[in-house]
């Protein structure tokens, strides 16, 4: 008998966000896996800390940092066999994602390698966007509203022109691209609409208007515009 | 003191998808609010219903079935005001959503009705898209792809517009717009690209093909179309 995979959706960081599931599932976790990027502490693997069995085999997948997909590609890959080997040992293996594995997860690269091989279960997890949307106050979308996920990363004119044809818009990932999504909204006339959260849920949040934000903003940040929603009903 | 009130996602209707801070909310709550529909069982109660302390009280938004909203705007206003009632004199107020209360949910118009005068907190809960697409193994996003929610009643021409512009695309809400959203997608030559979620995480679920598709949908059912979205890294 194969184990199990399970791709486990941890939430966007209050430990107390994650489901009765991710809790049971890695609560009884014979073999945890998780990726962390150039050595550095997993965010997944801090969020579930506390709940981490002391015997638990740990898989490290360590991505490097690099601008070429290639050694990042052999980093999953190598993580993949050593899955592999668990599971058709028998052992289930519950594999760290925070927010939600199928949601800009990492874990997505782990199920392209394994799951037409194995059986493969994903626990969705709170995303960033509502976790964001709840603490900014901000409902996200209502009756028949449309809502836009953009990562920050794409080029100007495309963050342009998806911002202006959407009613509400999550911007992800926004990190060392604020300055150009900034500029961009801020031309189109909504600045007054944004709202910038940093860290949505962890001690150190931070939620302003737009306006407001900081001049650097990390990896884990965001920018919510609901120009077209309305709440009431 | 007046009490606070909380807007809890109860996530898709598996109860284990609930978060532990939902969990410890509704476990230890005294008051209660939730909407129904024309009279009929509340979706969100039924998903918490093994955690509801039997001494709370109940407080049930009767939401009539009109095409006008007037009515509901009026059934929103008075639960409101019972809400108001019981946080004014000092409990605390824990209103029930599927899913999460800032993406499509009722809590929404509680919340606009009554942010301004008490404490709100908003708990995020896992939504139907990711849990349909954990059901469906399908990845939504990675990297700079983009992700776009569309609600199935919107008009044929915007939906036709809105799913040829997008790389990945949650169709919410299908029930009795199928036919429409099936032939857009059909037109567009994307169906072998689609999926169809029905009940996701419950007992009764249903996952296939847009082209195995049943004729008749219930409200609560997706189609995701994932055209674009590349999982390999």
């Amino acid at each position: 008998m194969t184990g199990t995979l399970y791709g486990i959706g941890l939430g966007p960081g209050d430990p107390e966000l994650m489901t009765l599931k991710a809790h049971r599932l890695i609560s009884q976790a014979r073999v945890i896996a998780y990726p962390t990027l150039a050595g550095a502490a997993s965010f997944a693997r801090s969020i579930a800390a506390s709940i981490i069995p002391n015997s638990a085999q740990e898989i490290v997948m360590d991505v490097p940092m690099t601008v070429e997909r290639g050694p990042a590609q052999t980093a999953y890959d190598t993580g993949a066999a050593e899955i592999a080997q668990a599971l058709e040992a028998g052992e289930d293996v519950v594999c760290l994602c925070e927010g939600d594995p199928f949601f800009y997860g990492s874990f997505m690269y782990v199920f392209a390698r394994l799951s037409d091989r194995f059986d493969v279960h994903v626990v969705p997890g709170v995303t960033s966007v509502t976790a964001c949307a709840a603490k900014a106050g901000l409902p996200l979308a209502a009756r028949n509203e449309r809502l836009t996920v953009l990562p920050g990363p794409l080029p100007e004119d495309e963050l342009r022109r998806r911002i202006d044809g959407a009613e509400s818009v999550a911007i992800m990932k926004v990190g060392r691209h604020l300055p150009k999504i900034r500029a961009v909204i801020e031309d189109l006339g909504y600045v007054g609409d944004a709202v910038y959260v940093e860290r949505a849920s962890l001690p150190d949040e931070v939620v302003c208007p737009l306006a407001d934000a900081p001049q650097t903003a990390p990896y884990f940040s965001m920018i919510l515009l609901t120009k077209g929603a309305d709440p009431w009903l």
